[in-house]
């Protein structure tokens, strides 16, 4: 089961079902992580296994993300291994089957030990609202002692993580395909609406660069943001 | 740290974190879940977390996932406890300040042990299509006898679930509020595109009714789902 994009995944972070749409090439795994606002990190707590959506950010070869010092996730992740998963939809397969009906994704798996990060986080914090809204950072107030002692970051290295990816149409058994279904693909996008600013905004205040271009208009089916 | 939204949560399935945000409600918790295009199953495998993302579908007071009988996920999820993460972004929060920015969500996790389900599949099965395209199960090709032995489908109760939400505007410190800085809500909105049919329909098929409506087109900012 060797792929020719990786020269050694990781036992654990090597694709076993679909071995086909296992891809390991980090730039592919960028891109996908950099596509999906939020993620999905795991923990055990108790014995038991504990999933949470939460936001994250990359910068180079890690993935960070962000909580209360105080909450029980933070410090489940610094002790324990995690996993984190990234999920970005494209469409609904619609095949002549039910059988064959399935989901085009791109979806990133990672498994790893998660590092706080006590120093030097000004440069995160700054990256983490600059992927999103670039040049905010510099706008809104600055991150005060109180807040940043009440903020854990936590990194991820990204050397243990997969990606697995599904396009195209259905795929549809051979007798099948002559069967008065319709069959296709059904594409999923997400966009982002007109900006809503809040009570306290005056009337005159120009909308920023960053909300004003369409650059977030959003279409799944692009494997990077415009941004 | 009472909510008067459900008499009694589990320990493990109250919110603790941010708890003016948690919710018992069954029917909130079963809205979510019905929002969702697809959840996060988190389980333990070789003493490690895994999550994966698995599309759901609900019936009642039961989330069913299906896969490969083979898989390694579906035989950990019938062996061990699992977590189940629903969420639905509905738009980036922009405060005045760093530190308020936030996203609005819907959310629903789900702890609890899953159960295969070996018998009297035909109405699942159907439930699962006609979630998403009402009619469509009657007109395709029926699950077939190998096809049903190579599925597992695993329920899981909603008994220990709870739902977090967030909406509105940010909510900055006093002190920031005279700020010249722009501050509100990016709606984020999933549609459907147009249907894609594969080179096998012909071009004088005409797209059965739950495609050609605009039923498909999803604001996540609705609660429940069109159809």
């Amino acid at each position: 089961m060797s792929n020719p994009n990786h020269p050694s995944p990781s036992e654990r972070s090597r694709v076993v079902r679909a071995a086909n749409r296992g891809i390991y090439d980090p730039a592919t795994i960028a891109a996908i992580i950099d596509a999906s606002e939020m993620c999905h990190v795991a923990c055990i707590h108790n014995d038991a296994p504990v999933v949470i959506p939460m936001v994250h950010w990359r910068v180079d070869d890690r993935v960070y993300i962000h909580g209360a010092t105080s909450s029980r996730l933070m410090k489940c992740l610094t002790q324990q291994a995690a996993c984190l998963s990234f999920t970005v939809l494209d469409g609904f397969v619609l095949a002549r089957s039910a059988f064959h009906h399935s989901m085009n994704y791109r979806s990133v798996v990672v498994h790893g030990r998660g590092t706080a990060v006590a120093n030097n986080r000004e440069p995160l914090y700054r990256a983490f609202l600059d992927k999103w809204w670039p040049g905010r950072y510099d706008e809104v107030r600055a991150v005060s002692q109180a807040e940043n002692k009440a903020t854990a970051i936590i990194a991820f290295p990204l050397d243990e993580a997969s990606a697995k990816i599904r396009t195209g149409p259905p795929v549809d058994d051979p007798a099948d395909v002559n069967r008065p279904t319709w069959a296709g693909v059904v594409p999923i996008h997400q966009t982002y609406g007109a900006p809503q600013a809040d009570e306290h905004v005056p009337a005159d205040m120009a909308l920023p660069d960053y909300l004003s271009s369409t650059s977030n208009q959003r279409d799944n089916s692009n494997t990077k943001l415009s941004n």
